[in-house]
Order: structure tokens, then C-alpha cells, then sequence
């Protein structure tokens, strides 16, 4: 448990959120950033940091992780804080128009403007619509994602999936699981060729049961789950006794806290206006792939733009008195703070 | 003369213009790019190709020259073409809700989506407010670009202004004029401090004359220029005779021959709309430094995103049949042309 005090408290550690920082460094604010995942850099970290991506203007190409690289590097002369490993759980708006902001380990924030920059919010696992699934969650045989793989060692385990994921524990689990079932609803996978080859092979071999064209229906158990109900296309039902069922069907976005924060929201994305992207609450302001407004569209650079227009704003929210100029770095390089 | 026939006609070869053909082209629009200067990039090229700019995300800070070099090779794969050294005159929209655009040269460009991203527009040069001055414009001794420096040798000349091109030039001068001038408001210079005390050095060793606190505000000369009248603060006028008066006080930017084609302007710049950056013609788009909108910052990051947004319109211009997914360019590369 810690206490900072910034101008500006940050949510949000990707592209977008590194970028308000500069802008916000330009005007001579200081930032806080704060950040669920226990690095910077957002879903380009944590989730396709060696892609390439050739929409970022003046980058024919770039890694996705090369371009956080770039943004810390170029963000480095304001020298922002951070909270990472966090996610802030309450807004409370101070009398004097102030914020005090409380992450999940009961950190305090306190600042003048707060800036959401929250991409598609936290994640949570997609769950297929299977009746009483969710009361054999917490222990009871349903998990949707895989922590520890040792905890299935010497167990009988369904997955179903036909991604990466699905794919990638399949070939992990078939050497530690007693018994691994496979169930895909399609013949092909999403995933990549050599792991789909590689799960072919080892069903054929016998170390793992690959169900395919097949979809689990039902769970069973008294308690604690002990079986599962599999339908293969055009064929009749049968059941399959097992002591876990992983659906690994992916992640969805899911605002998280802020929903209870009074912003306006629409369709999960919070709804800013296009003069300054801030929101319904003065001094909050959301910009990057978690607001909305017509025409938006869900791209890196867009979020910039919004970043360099909040900036402008919050410059104004924080210093009422001063007059804003418009200073363009060819002429005035980058300020030091 | 010649005919070109395009999706879209995008006028200006700036950074905004050059990220306009990425955006198209990853929507699968052609593009052909007309500008009045002789080579792309704009301003970036022409007036700052070696200064370093500091806010374009993910370049802690990169050449303006080298970003235009960037961008060209990221529009590679999608083959636009380019008119250079032509301005674009005339737009007429066909009966068909097409366009025509015919350039200085009489270059015909038919397509169906125009793109203004002019930038400031046309540049002149910004004119004291002096009575009759105008009159020796044309050879009679009033000029305010120095186009060939040896048309001054052994010449008298008054130089006014207090920024570089002042400065340079007045140092350029010292070696070729007769007698050189320079007539400045203020006792500081806005231009480089070296190239300031390289003029205050050439002054104290009498290479030129250098008259701070001072005005010229008149010009006398029956049909040729003879003389000027220079006002010091607090002290009386005199004049000095000279057969050049070159005020250099910068560029103005000028809309240029877009004024009259229907488009609403406010304060020089194309009102658009923020869904879209579309004008108020119909199929008429204007992006980067040469639109206004609430809230509207001239940089060129703001650009990039309205010519992502732009594009996005444009395709339902050009494929009114066909729906539009955004697809991202981790998950697809770029489509070739």
C-alpha cells in the first residue's frame, strides 16, 4: 500500500496511454500510469509482442513490442511513474474537483485529471452456454483457463477449443493428464498448422482422444463434476467420464470496476465527445479502443490523435488560469521536466 | 496535358496526403496524388527536411525528411501515382456525382473521391504595411524572397525582419551588396543565436549596417525605388537611400484557387465534420492542416487519424453496395494492389 500524487493518473499502460504521456509531457503535466498486467505495453506485450504491424504511420513495419520500446524511449524525458501488476478499483471525485484513485492492492492515487486508456478493458474467458456450467466453477472440475498444468497431473481431462490455446495445452497435457480428451466443433483448426499436426499425431498414437466435428452439451457430477455429455454432428449423444472440463474458448474484453464509476457507456466502450474525448464526469477523459463516439474506429492511431486532443484539455482542467500556445517541437524540441 | 482516372484524387503530397494513399489502399482505392511542389512531402521536404521532429509516435525523434522516406515506402505497395509541380485549379462535379480536377498545367484528373490535404495551402509572403508599396513590386526595387543573391552584387540593399531568413541572408549579403542594411523592431533576434552574433560581428567590423529598435515606414522612388524611411523608437526619422528594400517577415499561408469551389472556410482553413473529415460537398473530404473543427490541432499526428477515418468513408462512396469490416493489419498484412 502506497500513496502517489500526479497531475495526471493514467489507466492504462498501452500504446495509446504511453503516447498521453508525452503529450501530457509537452504541456509540462506529470503522469501516473497504472496497469493491470505486470508490464507496459498493453495487449502489444502481452499478447502479440513479436507481430508486425504496418499501420503506424511512418513505420512501413514494426514489432508490436519495438513500438512500446520506441514510445518508453520517447516518453523517458518526462520520467512518468507507474503502477503495474494493479488495476484501479474506485474513483471518488474530491470536493476541491480533484480524484482519489484505489488499485486492487489498496494504492492511492490522487490527481487533478484522470485519463482512461483502458483498450478493450480486463479479459475474461468465453464460456460456451452449457447448462449449470458455472456451479462447477471454484474448484468443482470447470476451469477456463490453465494455471498450473502440474495440478492435472495423474487426472482425466476434457478441453474444447480449436485455437492456439486449445491446441497448445492439448500437446502439454497429453504427457501429464491419465487420460486427455480433445472436442472440437469444426474438422480444421485455427491454430497453428505444425500444433494441429502435432495434436493429429499424438491422438493417432494414442496418447490423447481428439473428438472432432464435436460439441460438449452437458456436464454432470454431484457436487463436484464426474462426466460430460459430447454430441458429434448427426451422430447420437454419449457421455465421457472425466475429472475436469477446460473450455478454452477464448477471452472477451469486460470493462471491469469502471462500470460503477457513473460514466456513460454504450455497447461496453465509455462515450467521450471528439472536441477533447473527455467523458460525462469533468476531468475524466477516455481515449484508445475503450471509448466511442461516431465514427470511431478501434485503431492504434487514432488513440494518438485522441491522446494529443485530451492533452490540450486537461491542460486547461489543471492550469485554469494560463492561456494555452500551440508550441510545435521542430521549433521548441521536446521540453525537460 | 494529360488524363489520369482514379478512385481518389488526393491534393497534397504531405505527410497526411501520403498516409491518406496507406489508408485508401488498405481499403483497396487507387490513388493518385497531386501537388504543386516539384517533390512529396510537403512542407517536411521543402522548408525543414533536416530539422528533427520529436511528437510522432513511436520516434522518440526522426528527420522530417526521413518520415517522408518512411511513408513513401509504406505506400509502396499500393502504386499510387503522383502529379508534381502542379497545383490543382479547378473541381467540377459530374453529372454522375464524379469529379474532374484540372491542374495549372491542364493535367484532367476524373475520380470519385476528392481528398484535400493541403496543409496551410499555397505560402506568400507576408507584406508590411507600408503605403505604395506594392508599386516598386516587379524589378522596381521591392522584393521579399531573394531567389539569386548575385542580382544584389555591388547593389544597395535594406533588409527588415528579426527571424532566420533575415539573418541568413544578411550574412550572405554582407560579402556581395555595396552597402547592406538590416532593419530590425526589436533588439533580439528570433532566429539562431550564432547566426545573431555572426550579424552583430559583422556590424561592429562595419561589413553592414545594423538598425535595431527600427522600422522602415515609407519608400520613395520616381517609378524605381531610391530611398526608404527608417523610424527609430523615440527618435526621429531619416531617410536612406538604397536601390533594394526586401522585407522578410515569413510566409503567409494562402488558400489559394480551393477558395472558390463551394467549400465552407472559416478563417482560411475547410470546415469538416469529425465522423468523417467530409466537407460540405458531398464526396469532398479535407484532412490535415488544411481543415478546422472544434478542437482541431495542426499536427500532423492529427492528420494521420483523419485520414484513417476519411478512408473508411470514402470506401462506402466508392463501394455503396459493399458492407465494411475493419480487418487489422497484425491479423492480415497489407493487401497488394
Amino acid at each position: 500500500m502506497s500513496t502517489v500524487t500526479t497531475d495526471i493518473c493514467i489507466i492504462g499502460a498501452g500504446p495509446v496511454g504511453l503516447f498521453a504521456v508525452f503529450e501530457a509531457g509537452l504541456l509540462k503535466m506529470k503522469c501516473h500510469v497504472v496497469d493491470a498486467l505486470p508490464q507496459v505495453g498493453g495487449q502489444l506485450s502481452e499478447i502479440y509482442p513479436k507481430k508486425p504491424i504496418y499501420d503506424i504511420p511512418g513505420f512501413p513495419s514494426i514489432l508490436a513490442g519495438d513500438l512500446i520500446k520506441n514510445q518508453m524511449e520517447q516518453i523517458a524525458p518526462f520520467h512518468p511513474t507507474f503502477t503495474l501488476g494493479e488495476s484501479v478499483e474506485d474513483l471518488e471525485k474530491l470536493e476541491d474537483g480533484s480524484f482519489r484513485l484505489v488499485t486492487s492492492e489498496k494504492t492511492e492515487i490522487f490527481c487533478k485529471v484522470v485519463v482512461i486508456a483502458g483498450g478493450l478493458g480486463c479479459f475474461e474467458p468465453r464460456k460456451p452456454a452449457i447448462e449449470n456450467l458455472t456451479s462447477y466453477e471454484g474448484g468443482k472440475g470447470v476451469n477456463y483457463m490453465i494455471l498450473d498444468p502440474e495440478h492435472y497431473r495423474d487426472k482425466r481431462v476434457v478441453l474444447a477449443g480449436g485455437g492456439d490455446s486449445a491446441l497448445d495445452w492439448a500437446i502439454f497435457l497429453a504427457d501429464v493428464a491419465k487420460e486427455l480428451t480433445l472436442v472440437h466443433r469444426g474438422t480444421t483448426f485455427r491454430g497453428a498448422p505444425e500444433s494441429a499436426a502435432k495434436v493429429s499425431s499424438l491422438a493417432e498414437e494414442g496418447h490423447m482422444r481428439l473428438l472432432l466435428k464435436s460439441n460438449v452439451t452437458e456436464v454432470h457430477g454431484e457436487g463436484q463434476l464426474s462426466a460430460v455429455t459430447v454430441v458429434p454432428d448427426g451422430a447420437e449423444a454419449y457421455q465421457i467420464e472425466t475429472d475436469y472440463f477446460i473450455p478454452l474458448f477464448g477471452l472477451v474484453p469486460k470493462l471491469g470496476p469502471l462500470e460503477n464509476w457513473g460514466l456513460e457507456l454504450e455497447k461496453s466502450a465509455i462515450v467521450v465527445n471528439t472536441v477533447d474525448y473527455s467523458t460525462n464526469i469533468p476531468g475524466v477523459y477516455a481515449i484508445g479502443d475503450i471509448n466511442t463516439y461516431p465514427g470511431k474506429l478501434k485503431l492504434i492511431l487514432c488513440g494518438y490523435h485522441e491522446a494529443a486532443l485530451m492533452a490540450q484539455s486537461a491542460y486547461s482542467v489543471i492550469n485554469p488560469d494560463k492561456k494555452f500556445v500551440l508550441k510545435y517541437t521542430t521549433v521548441n524540441g521536446v521540453p525537460t521536466m
